[in-house]
């Protein structure tokens, strides 16, 4: 049973303060992860208030590179400040985390495919750790570094481990319609299309729009939920809104 | 031209306290980097006083492993730091210096085999940037998580690269003869065994002589040399001693 399970960066951080970790919400989720007690679980965590102020500075996105060092040394630095605090919360509760820096592992050729090896994670797991991943800024070639979201992470991992459940914990408790109830399942990109906007252009920020195309793309049941239902997603209970394709 | 540097744990820290670092040296050294302005260049670091003794308290070495995920925590930490503080010297030297942390991307299978794909840091290079690298702890399957040490990284991504030249930046200005002098070249282990030892069981820390082991084995010229030799090094002059089988 393999779970891959992303805390949102707008979750664990305080998005209104610049690298400022929302204690108080990580240590709970932490708590609920180290309850839990699964075996093959992996944890990616997005950038919120660290991440996004300094890569915007740096002009860097997903797709803009940028060849300054100082912008990958910035990035890559405040992101491992942000790991160490999420890791450093998941010990606290008793979870086997360690980290794991994606910019030291991955990289982007030239049509912007992410080149990620999954050994040394399938090897953490194999040895009872929980590999604590980040979004982070990455080699891309011919771009010098783009940023590699945290979503992106969670479904090349999946898609590799062949994850059995994917889970998004974020600020809001689901993917909502039109009149803003949470949505219970998605089957198609249509069930939501009307709510969330039919085109992809409407999405350059990377919002849920992107988030549901991808997870409906995945082989594995994933569920989009708040940080009060991540204790049920993690006991194989359905949270929020069920996404598969 | 690919050029692999090692700067040796007790030269870029101060071996005699914990966990600080040999500031001045250090400046020295990135300044001699950062006036070589080679093209494809890897630095590697050693441990020193960050990562030796944290590695000791928690019994972990190259072959001993560790289950310990707070022993992995405590290590990769500290040598994070150590890397933090090189690659800021180089930073400050106009060296594009970028950090690699090798527990991310690295592990070992059961038999103590590396396996530690180099893809991204060839995209590093492409892109213009210096990866940094340093001695840490991996994953090490059936063992928890073994150490992984500078030289081992230096022959391993030398041969992976096929490195035109290798630099050992050490404490000392060479390999030493019996009378103390500095062995101008080493082509065969025969010519240094009187003086390092004959058998690989007297070298279990890993000495000199598991160096030069290592080195004579690698495709290409290799040198050892101290502090004050690492610019002639990078301007291709042959420095300390030269080691090729």
């Amino acid at each position: 049973m393999t779970v891959v399970v992303k805390l949102g960066g707008s979750v664990v951080t305080d998005k209104s303060a610049p690298e400022t970790v929302a204690e108080d919400v990580l240590a709970d989720l932490a708590a609920a992860i180290g309850d839990a007690d699964l075996s093959d679980l992996v944890v990616v965590h997005g950038a919120g208030s660290f991440g996004h102020p300094v890569a915007a500075e740096h002009g860097a996105s997903s797709t803009a590179g940028t060849r300054d060092p100082a912008a990958v040394r910035d990035i890559s630095g405040v992101m491992e400040r942000l790991n160490d605090a999420v890791v450093g919360a998941l010990a606290d509760a008793g979870v086997p985390a360690v980290p794991v820096h994606p910019c030291s592992a991955s990289h982007r050729t030239e049509d912007g495919t992410l080149q990620f090896p999954t050994d040394a994670l399938e090897a953490m797991l194999g040895e009872g750790f929980v590999p604590v991943l980040h979004g982070d800024v990455i080699t891309h070639a011919g771009e010098g570094a783009t940023i590699l979201s945290g979503d992106e992470i969670v479904t090349h991992v999946a898609d590799d481990f062949d994850a059995d459940r994917v889970g998004i914990c974020s600020t809001v408790p689901g993917v909502f319609d039109e009149d803003g109830d949470v949505v219970p399942e998605i089957t198609d990109y249509d069930d939501v299309a009307a709510a969330l906007g039919e085109s992809a252009a409407t999405d350059v920020t990377g919002g849920m729009a992107a988030k549901v195309r991808a997870l409906l793309d995945l082989g594995a049941p994933a569920f989009v939920f708040g940080p009060d239902a991540l204790a049920a997603f993690l006991a194989g209970e359905d949270a929020g809104t069920r996404i598969e394709g």
